[in-house]
């Protein structure tokens, strides 16, 4: 009822459960490959996503049985790919492993609509270098700056969380119930990791989460990023102001002709989710001995619908950009009549073409 | 993949999209009936809730446009029911009211099983009155205590949980874009409140969400007393501690002997998601003007989740405390030699007669 | 430093150290008193706030070395007022009662704040019942309504927070080490609590920490609501809406002809302090057996920075409505030209008159 | 009255208001030497730390008039050293400064705490790399595995979180009211992140607030790491597992026998503040045009707190580590008899080797 919101794009499908029911099965396929099990037993794993018995409700509803989807997977995978399944492995090993591959792939989705967006606003930012506007502090107007400096600020936040992003290194988790490793060997875990595409852990991380930590605070910081992007249009927007309008505004239930900042309402929207997820996260740090009772658990839930905030809050953030209407004549008529623009307009021009000419890849 | 866990018992369905449409649709049907509009019309809308155009995944893709359900919906129920559906009313009056009815539904359903936890606590107090036990300070053993003045103490979290819970009215929503209720009238107001059996808002509260910080604070409050309880049972059913255990303990995908306590891990992970969705709610009480420009929208996946949180973690403490096997002589053994017991057991056992006795309905 | 603008009015001085030591006293001279010991005891205790043994800066220093500060209270008070002092008490006895004690005197200044600026917000509800001006949904210009009735909109929220701040029932603790009460007894802990002019409790509650849930919620609840309102007064007084105007705007280092809200930016300044703090308290209600080993001292902290974040908020609110100006003038200026207001108005107004013959005291 | 617990080691002194009127006179001092005035300006700022006029709480009492301290620290100022200062800058340029400033030398002291428990963990993990323990998952005893690869995993989440921090980047801030940096210029600019030893940033961040975010996360992620090291401490020195003790566990005020881990407590107390100011601080960043109404101010409490919660929480676990007195026959107790230890104390001590050959530096 709400997925059109606060559930746009292509990270929610990337996040499901029949997501997280592919990563795992590369997971254990990945395993029985690098146990140097006989290739039928890897295949079989590998095949079995569409199997009536791994049906991500059923595995859901027996998980209850044990507290996580591995315990049922792994009986249902037995039967079908022999006894060999996981042996060696915990539950934990797989579903880490699995959450940061499906972690990766919704990275990549939301990078590239995060990243979009950072690009039109490169391109106002270009565009409107010397496009006078005046600016606004404690939302009074103050003195007078240009368009494009403040189209250059969002994408400096906008590319700030992108490398924030960027910098984050999925790692494979496999070293058994407690952490030893001893069942399974260092060549075995080297191959799992080559063969899934992730990073080697040094260490298991099974109560280690400083990478969840990681995680969430990078989505963390580009929801902020994006939210300040959200909330400048919503203000330019305002009937008074009238500085900017969205290519593809919204009508209401009841007064269709109204132009609401449908995609940045909708972004801030999304960002706003981030900060008590990212704090559930955080507090989630804290788990016992070698498997929390509970901490763990609780990861699941705030992990995906950050992710999904994340991801939609690009697509609306990258959509309102994209088609963002500047009207530069508003802009020069709610300029004070007396202000001076010279000194201002072409020292903003310069940080723009600063800003510009730092850009990753620019 | 994760319901089992994380989204137990009803309180999931209650909240899912089909309850949603079914609740706004009961608002646009009182809404009909209270302007006294041909009762054709309001049957209409009450039988829509299965006409194809009223699909929750369609309705939530076409939410997008507008940024909310309720357009759309109202553009096929007017195909469906005539052009006179919805008059008078703006969406949030519509998804307002039906967040109320959800709430309520869930609340009823969440209630049920927090009070048959509280009322597992209060038997296993009375039963275990005089139970000695060692009572344990910063997780050092201190001073001898009873079991049940342990579970007493449990109860009266419990308890308190369900009385913030009973004391949340659910209020309908009903005014018109402005919230000035002039294209909709008091009388018409009186009676949709009346057909809903929702109290009468004195203002339209459109963007005044004390009712959603106090439902958000209720439940996190509820959450808390949940998992001091189960945080409890996790450190009473440790080998070392070993006073009690799970009537259905869980195995592990590699270690199938092991006798975890599924339900306290459980009510744990679920309850822990309390605090950051409640801060997110909290931080969505700042809605500007007339219609918040992004906060209201934010309320909608927080408020959720915390159902279906408070929720499954209601149904897995009832489940832990009315299996929990108490193991009497562990208690004893684990106390030290010389512990002298008299004068704290009868003091524990009279504080715990006094506590049955002063429990609502008692 | 940052005192003047976040550690506002009266509350700050309530919850100081010197109010935590006096209520500490208050405390342990209530104790001796319920005692029935010699009243030198409790005359000595209660006379001992300025001796330089109990000076709060040596008491927290020495805290360090059990984790709180009643042990070196304690063993001063014992050189000051005799071996007697404390004996049956166990240190949370007396932090936990401090804190009821400190609350409570910092509620009573709240409310006396919040209250006033409730009652600016009545007072201009009253007076401008029918000021016509532009509702605004999404921050776009939307139907006509009244700044009475938004007035009584914000009226509405901020009594619903006092309200529930004047639900909250500070309680008495007193039970001993493992909370048996036993070497205490009924009689002194009813004593006690009359003394104090604290509830008594039903049962000890020093890991059964609703209560702090409930006070902190209460507050949280408070500071949305008053950002509700500071942030309407922000956007109101934006140069190019220019509505309200605060009657002591400020001005800034570069441009002291501005007209800043400051006491609006202020209050949300603190308000928005309050989300996060109660996630904290929260997730402290997670507390282990009979004593935490760290949810209980990590309290302290937040439930200070809550108070004095929404008592500071509550003066800002106050100054910011007890002067605002109102510019009825630009208010219709601002009205599309074609607006029909007569109905609006005139139903604006009847709900302003019922929501303010409904106030608590109307 | 809590600071003994709460507020330890140096970070507090580092944050106090005595360092940031220091740093904010650094500041001025510095803009002044980049500017080119007369020398006298400079030192005049630089010495006017102790002059009665910019006594902290006189700063913060006029703060409250214009919203932040540096409107009367420049007036006071001015007075002091001439009418040139701060010619050029926005107040919000002096304090995001001082903010680095300040920030920067509490990370010096807090790195080297949290380095200092690193290497107490790095030395317990290498002298116990095959001292057997039973590894525990969900609090159940599960199969075995060493001391040593327990405290390499302390080890690695603790230097997770400084390397988090030893990324972070202070950068100065100057740029004027729009932030145009027009009556400044970029080599003024450049001189003055010369001269206080802080990046250049690219644009002004005004409102860009992702390295606040950044900041705040990476002292999250280092809260959630001692956080985990501190609850196993405590888990582990439980009567019942007696595995571990601390060099100077406290006693209460009424068992003063106990031998309660003061340290590991008090770091868990420190380290739960974290998530929701965290929360609090990404929220925070969205930030409306040049500066925020608000928002920014919002910042110095939870950056401050959490600055001061982090810093203790180091040098609680430092205290806690250094000292740990492990007991090797204790732990071999603990393990089932019919343990065999073998291969897992083998693998689990090639783990060890491999984690601490990999440390920074090693």
């Amino acid at each position: 009822m709400f997925d059109g919101v606060l559930a746009r794009g292509r990270v929610p499908e990337a996040v499901s459960d029949a997501a997280w029911l592919r990563a795992m099965l590369a997971a254990e396929a990945a395993l029985a490959r690098a146990r140097g099990l006989d290739a039928k037993v890897a295949d079989a794993i590998a095949a079995a996503a569409s199997d009536p018995r791994l049906d991500p409700r059923t595995l859901g509803a027996r998980a209850a049985e044990s507290g996580n989807p591995v315990v049922p997977l792994v009986a249902a995978l037995r039967e079908i790919a022999g006894p060999e399944v996981h042996r060696g492995a915990t539950s934990q090993d797989i579903l880490d492993t699995a959450a940061m591959l499906v972690a990766a792939d919704a990275l990549v989705i939301l990078r590239e609509d995060l990243g979009a967006a950072a690009g039109a606003a490169a391109r106002l930012a270009a565009q409107h270098r010397a496009t006078p506007m005046i600016g606004r502090t404690l939302l009074q107007q103050a003195m007078p700056t240009t368009f494009g400096l403040k189209a250059a600020g969002w994408m400096r936040g906008l590319d700030a969380g992108l490398e924030r992003l960027a910098g984050f290194r999925p790692v494979a988790q496999l070293a058994g119930p407690a952490g030893t490793l001893d069942a399974i060997g260092p060549d075995v875990l080297r191959r799992y990791c080559e063969l899934l595409g992730l990073d080697e852990p040094v260490l298991p991380w099974h109560t280690e989460r400083s990478r969840i930590g990681e995680l969430a605070s990078a989505l963390g910081i580009a929801c902020g990023a994006i939210a300040k992007v959200a909330g400048d249009v919503v203000l330019l927007a305002q009937t008074e102001v009238g500085e900017v309008t969205e290519a593809a505004p919204g009508g209401s239930s009841s007064m269709p002709h109204k132009r609401n900042p449908v995609a940045a309402v909708s972004a801030r929207a999304c960002a706003r989710q981030a900060p008590g997820l990212v704090a559930t996260l955080l507090a989630s740090m804290e788990q016992e001995h070698e498997r929390a009772a509970g901490a763990w658990h609780a990861e699941w839930a705030p992990l995906r619908a950050l992710l999904v905030a994340s991801g939609s809050a690009a697509v609306w953030l990258r959509a309102c950009l994209e088609g963002l209407e500047v009207d530069v004549a508003r802009m020069r008529a709610n300029l004070p009549a007396e202000a001076e623009l010279g000194g201002a307009v072409a020292s903003a021009g310069a940080l723009v073409d600063r800003a510009l000419s730092r850009r990753p890849g620019a």
